[in-house]
């Protein structure tokens, strides 16, 4: 199996452009994400799965703070997959100068998004180059009109510079997952 | 928070619709899913999550054989809709003059799709209603041409009777997972 042989299937599992963000004893962060999910069908207790890596600072921050807010973003709003997605949070604050409050969770909410969705975490699963934290929607609204923004479409929007970044840093994720995404904590499945 | 507060996000959050397929001890069954994500930025390593809940019958077969198929539908194969998602595998072969063989995971993979991904279970959580399993992709094939099949234009092709038999059964699973997607066996999140 080659990937092109199942890339039509998995480019469709990604979700929309979301800023991620965290808080942890007065430090504030915000990351990009596609990797985000549905996870109830129950309209009074909506929850979703997210996927963060492990090597992100906001790894630690949801760990430890057990929350985090995500913020859809809107097409003209892709700026932030510069200022959130390529620089780390480690030596700089991504928030500052950005108009934000403290939802319910404890977690950065922005003021300006398509959206977004406050979220408390109910459970997590480790995946090796990442965890999947289970999460409860404590909060949420839709501030925006229109359409959500989406990477296939947000990518033809950016500009050379940021795209030629993009893929050079997630070239660099990929290879750093490579060598430990195996490495999972768990015995492999044992069908009982 | 009401839904319609959040449901401009959470709709986008959700899969295109594919058809479960899991076998074990020699009973086979498919049932339909939308909460299907991709969980690896390693092309060489593809892995995805799914939701299955507990009560179908495809959740004991997956806990037991540690795999399952996932088999994307094209808009010209809905009936699988009624065949697969509203009847039960308990008393009935759903697969029995479908057309499938087994794939490396053990799992049936049909013969018909847009296409396929046949994964081994390499972690899972527990989310109380259902659990999401991490699986990893051992094959799979782009068969069709054209687009996958998602739920909100499939239910626009469906007949009334068929949505609305859909839509009673999704009442009916709202109203179960209300009951126990709290009954979860993990303590809550506590930070460090």
């Amino acid at each position: 199996m080659e990937y092109s042989d199942i890339a039509a299937m998995m480019g469709n599992l990604w979700s929309p452009l979301v800023a991620v963000t965290s808080r942890f004893q007065g430090k504030s962060n915000a990351q990009i994400a596609v990797g985000i999910a549905a996870a109830s069908i129950v309209p009074t207790a909506p929850r979703v799965i997210i996927q963060i890596y492990k090597r992100n600072l906001s790894h630690g921050l949801i760990m430890e703070s057990g929350a985090f807010g995500l913020n859809f973003l809107r097409d003209d709003q892709l700026g932030m997959i510069s200022d959130f997605g390529l620089v780390s949070g480690t030596n700089a604050d991504k928030l500052a100068g950005v108009e934000h409050r403290l939802g319910p969770s404890g977690s950065p909410i922005l003021a300006d998004c398509f959206g977004y969705l406050d979220c408390r975490v109910i459970n997590a699963m480790d995946a090796g180059d990442m965890t999947c934290f289970l999460g409860q929607v404590l909060d949420g609204k839709t501030l925006g009109q229109g359409e959500l923004s989406w990477w296939r479409q947000a990518r033809r929007l950016l500009s050379a510079k940021v795209t030629e970044e993009w893929d050079r840093k997630i070239a660099d994720e990929i290879e750093h997952s490579k060598t430990v995404m195996d490495d999972i904590d768990f015995a492999p499945w044992n069908p009982r």
